[in-house]
């Protein structure tokens, strides 16, 4: 019977992981679908392009080094019967004293198959990695930004996920108690970091900025896809914070689960009010776009700590995040920094203030250990970003043609139109 | 051991409930994408936002007030430790008796997170209040139309739900036992009801009804959207229909869980075959719009008894289901009620079929209990919501200007077009 | 406690499937979103009709006898009282002595409700159904399609079924062990020989061809769509290769579930790479349908087996599926096999590959046994679909006019264009 009891819960463990990961696999689809609705439709097979090719990247690179510096599990080339990050040994160990499997997410051992894990965790690199392909949209080379994936999901990322979630106490973050749930600044504000190295050397698109210092609106060629996107990373966010539990097979995780699903869902629709309100204030109209941004504002916002928060809390923090992204959005533009989809004011901005968001509700959280970790990630991340673009440029250059941007990257990286019927050229 | 089991059971149901909740705030994208194909292309941003904007305003009023209305969970301005409706003696109790936790569903202490249930029920208003905004599309200011979403999610759908599933018994509904597993009439029909508060108020869109008396066709936009909206609503019922079974943890609610997922599958499926054939009877085509209404009037059919009925029979009442709402669509043209998405025949017209389906399979279900249910249902919503209506049509209007509907809503409500590049403006 | 215990395990095992055939439903949304992006806009409504119609007929006819023929399960017709394939008397047996529900899976009476698995089912028929409409698309008539539909769905695809999963051991696959884990052949391969057939018949798209022997490019008018519907493929490939594991509740079990997650992901990666490489040294262009098709291919690839590689064989066997897919695509357009979204190649050719991939890393199976399972397979579908098709030929036609096809299947099919405002007519 006991064997039994543990059998149901290591399956049950896993399931939710799997369900979970899938779920966040899923906002790869939500970046490629706000990405290619944000962009002009001559930039958008290009787009496409490099939202599924940076997926299959990402998930190869983590197989094959990034998983192992992360985490050290001995993925890297081993078959899937010596995955389970449990052993024999310690279900043995376990099922000799039922005590200790409870805790099982404090141990290295942890109580659900090693493969589930990998799942989740190959699915976090490529949402770190879609982050940065909006901000660079419709001037970068396709290669030169799949070169970057490969260094990004394989090296970079990895090394920072490794000083924070993977124990290694590097620059003694894990010491100073950095506390980052799900990734506000692991995942988010990292993607964002490396996104802005990428597009200060890349340089703003022809036209945004007119010579008298005029910022030109440069719409989205297709706003249902981009909303279509928003409601997909809202869902597929279940998943992200959600299943950074990691484990569901309790009365108390399962609360947690719960509360951060309740708290996740609140947050994302505060931050779409807080958008919707500033954008209504300083426009008089009710701008779409900001309501997208805001949404996915709050659910940055709320990652960090999405578990201890009242749902008002977290309403309200998603609120802020709304807001701020608005801000930062009109504020960057202002500062020619071109980012045609707004990521480096929802992932980067509103990352930090989820990092910080965090001190409203963990009460083991303390700023300083917040600030070391936001400023160890961020420079890190911006630091070897700008190395590796900056060897890129050198090597291939980073920007296509003044021609092929005029004309469209579709046709002279990709060979072909996304809407070759509409646009009536 | 048995607390061991019972943790496991309390995780397995609580996770159940979450991965339902999803499901169902997937729907929300399945309204946006569904009514955003089926208007005109100047009409679409507008629609968009009104989508995105209610589901934030459904979760966030849901949370400050409707919760506590509709089942007085004590939920408001409460933290996450006190809303499982499971307390701790509770947890206690059952653990020293184990029998009576098979029967939870029936008690008011649930043996799952209180967080998990919000979660469920906080996705069920919003899909509430998504069926008013196809309805009034295309010529409602978008401000009034979100001061309604406040009465509506906060008080009006709340009010009729404590009378139902909160189980107050105000009207003698409860007791009547009306029955209506997962809500043909206390969601569909009731959103229903609203919509045509709110349209007959409005009035027909300009060009829809010509002088003398024809009925001119406004083709939607884009039907590969409405499409796919479909096909999200229809995955997403298997969430709506299949968590309310409240409970999945034992052999025979599990196996009502399986019949509720088949049956509302093939309610489904026979609504378009119903919808598709006399289609095609009528008019000598297949008719796209037809078949996605026919397939969400099986759906809706089901969803007041889905895990009674055989296959067959479900399958059955979906047909009948698909064949209502193309008479109804007709038939509410005809009387010039303007409902672009065909919402009140999707909803209504096929919501009150299905409530009254129960009696097919549900011997418990009597006419009588199942008349004074829609009436009860239908009355208060829809007198409740003239009311609304009517005080925000006197305080700041319903209907945008005639220019405004001519050159389209996104550029007067949100400054902004959906489609930029294909339509040529 | 046991009691308890084996409800639990039931009602996660129910679960399990009911979410997994959800995913595979998804898929049929996938398919409508890849062909409606991959086909010109004249023809798209009547391309979107015949995915929402096919699911609907696929479901319908798998409950009348598809599901009966195939497993023999007796739900023809009965209710849901009687479709527990796990009889009570079975369950007081397992109850008696626990040890012989572990080997649940090789007995008839698995230990889930009867509902749940004929939902993962009947999903799968619709998936192998949604394969043939795009190789037809853009020419065929509508009904002759579902006519078509009814044949493949109640009869041919469950009859092929029965021989392999169904355990009926005709033509001796069964006994020769012939190993097929999610349906590289039972599905993929046979949705695709049931294609071929029909593209034989039905011929070319006009201008597809010239008479200098030039084949001439038509491209899809909406790749975003395009995009979107392989990314919902790849996220519902995990409920299609997942599921096939038929149990979760055990620690070897689960472990299966999950290196199916991770391998399903990685053939896909891999399988996108491949392509993307192998057109880039064609073309010089980053090919985003090649992308696409590529990741599709590596997920059928990989579908035989799933569970033996490791993640790093997986990768492999998807790249090669990539490799093979472009190849394929160009090559079938030599021999003038006009298949508008390239689904011969990506199910079948790749579906064959798939089989044979088997070998990689099951030492149970045998070159001779995925030979005559490949051969019957194609052997059964592909004649019993000419003949099919060769009656529905005779009796209402397979093409429409050449004026329809000129003009456009959306009007003379469906009445109503898909995008009446963007293509400028």
């Amino acid at each position: 019977m006991e064997n039994q009891v543990f059998e149901l819960q290591y399956a049950m463990d896993t399931f939710y992981f799997l369900v979970c990961g899938a779920l966040v696999m899923w906002m790869a689809a939500g970046f490629a679908m706000l990405e290619a609705g944000l962009v002009r439709s001559k930039n958008t097979t290009e787009i496409l392009t490099k939202n599924v090719a940076l997926f299959a990247i990402a998930c190869t690179m983590y197989l094959i080094c990034g998983y192992e510096i992360m985490y050290g599990g001995g993925y890297f080339l081993s078959g899937t019967d010596n995955v389970s990050s449990m052993t024999d040994a310690a279900i043995a160990e376990v099922l000799a004293g039922q005590a200790d499997f409870r805790n099982g997410v404090e141990d290295a051992s942890l109580p659900y198959s090693g493969a589930s894990d990998f799942f989740f965790q190959v699915v976090f690199v490529a949402t770190a990695m879609s982050i940065v392909s909006g901000a660079v949209a419709e001037r970068m080379k396709l290669w030169a930004f799949l070169a970057f994936a490969v260094v990004m999901t394989g090296f970079i990322y990895p090394m920072e996920g490794a000083w924070t979630w993977g124990g290694a106490s590097v620059f003694g973050m894990y010491e100073l108690s950095y506390s980052d749930y799900a990734g506000s600044g692991i995942v988010h504000m990292a993607g964002a970091a490396a996104a802005l190295a990428g597009v200060i050397l890349l340089g703003a698109r022809k036209g945004k900025y007119g010579a008298n210092g005029e910022i030109r609106a440069i719409p989205g060629a297709n706003l249902p896809l981009a909303t279509l996107g928003t409601f997909i990373l809202w869902m597929g966010w279940f998943g992200f914070n959600g299943g950074s539990t990691l484990q569901l097979s309790g009365v108390g995780v399962a609360n947690e689960v719960a509360s951060v699903f309740v708290n996740t869902n609140a947050a994302a629709a505060g931050g779409l009010i807080g958008a919707l309100l500033l954008a209504f204030i300083l426009f008089r109209k009710a701008d779409l776009t900001m309501c997208l941004n805001g949404a996915l504002a709050g659910l940055v916002a709320i990652t960090a700590e999405p578990a201890d928060p009242t749902p008002f809390l977290a309403t309200i923090i998603g609120f802020i995040g709304g807001v701020i992204v608005v801000v930062s959005i009109l504020t960057l533009d202002k500062m020619k920094i071109d980012d045609p989809v707004g990521a480096i004011s929802v992932h980067g901005v509103v990352g930090l203030w989820g990092i910080f968001a965090v001190l409203l509700s963990d009460s083991d959280a303390t700023f300083g250990g917040q600030l070391v970790g936001a400023l160890t990630i961020f420079v890190w991340v911006f630091v070897a970003s700008l190395i590796t673009w900056g060897i890129i440029k050198a090597v291939m250059g980073l920007r296509v043609s003044e021609e092929a941007e005029y004309e469209g990257v579709d046709i002279s990286e990709c060979g072909m139109e996304a809407y070759p019927e509409f646009t009536g050229k």
